[in-house]
């Protein structure tokens, strides 16, 4: 069994590379994946392989960030799509097996900062 | 010097005590706080402090799940605050000394999900 650095991480390389069955590997069968932001949740591994498949493709996924210790694991990637560049921070739980259980993803957009804080912050 | 689970937890804890100088002996002079959503940045412990300080108050912070190894970590948290329920992401880097030298931190907001979806996802 592999740490969960090593799991997650190739979860992101399968992703990326749209290689199904090995992101299908790292998957518990009843693999839970919210999405707090819109309250979804997909349920079973089944599912999640389709929603990644269905989803509109031309994305490519780098990862920032991979912090991992016991069964836990979170990433910070950025998800180039559509002349975007996306951020998406996901935080992983393993099953005993090692598998990726659940997975709580959110989809922070960009937004202007509310007024009042320019003496305090630069903008990049 | 203390692990960085050990220093992220504190820092919340801090924080959400308004325990300024708690948090400013977590703090790294230099730290850098990243806001990526409006590219703001905000250097510096009493910039930073300040930063918390003037920030409108009423809020309340639980934290979800802390993931740390070495000298990073990584943080799910809800904020409460005039009715709602906000989540934050945050990663950290801590120095050499074990003080919280960077932190990229996410509020992502909620949104309605895009159409087409609705048979591989629940709503809750």
């Amino acid at each position: 069994m592999t740490s969960a650095e090593a799991t997650v991480s190739a979860y992101w390389t399968a992703l990326e590379a749209r290689d199904w069955e090995a992101v299908a590997r790292l998957l518990a069968d009843d693999v839970v994946y919210h999405l707090p932001q819109t309250r979804e949740r997909i349920v079973g591994r089944e599912s999640f392989l389709r929603f990644n498949q269905e989803y509109p493709d031309g994305w490519h996924l780098t990862v920032n960030r991979l912090v991992a210790s016991g069964r836990r694991a979170a990433t910070w990637i950025t998800c180039a799509y559509r002349g975007e560049e996306l951020a998406a921070t996901s935080f992983f739980d393993l099953d005993d097996a090692g598998l990726v259980r659940e997975i709580t993803e959110f989809w922070p957009a960009a937004y202007e900062p509310p007024p009042g804080r320019e003496h305090l912050a630069d903008r990049y």
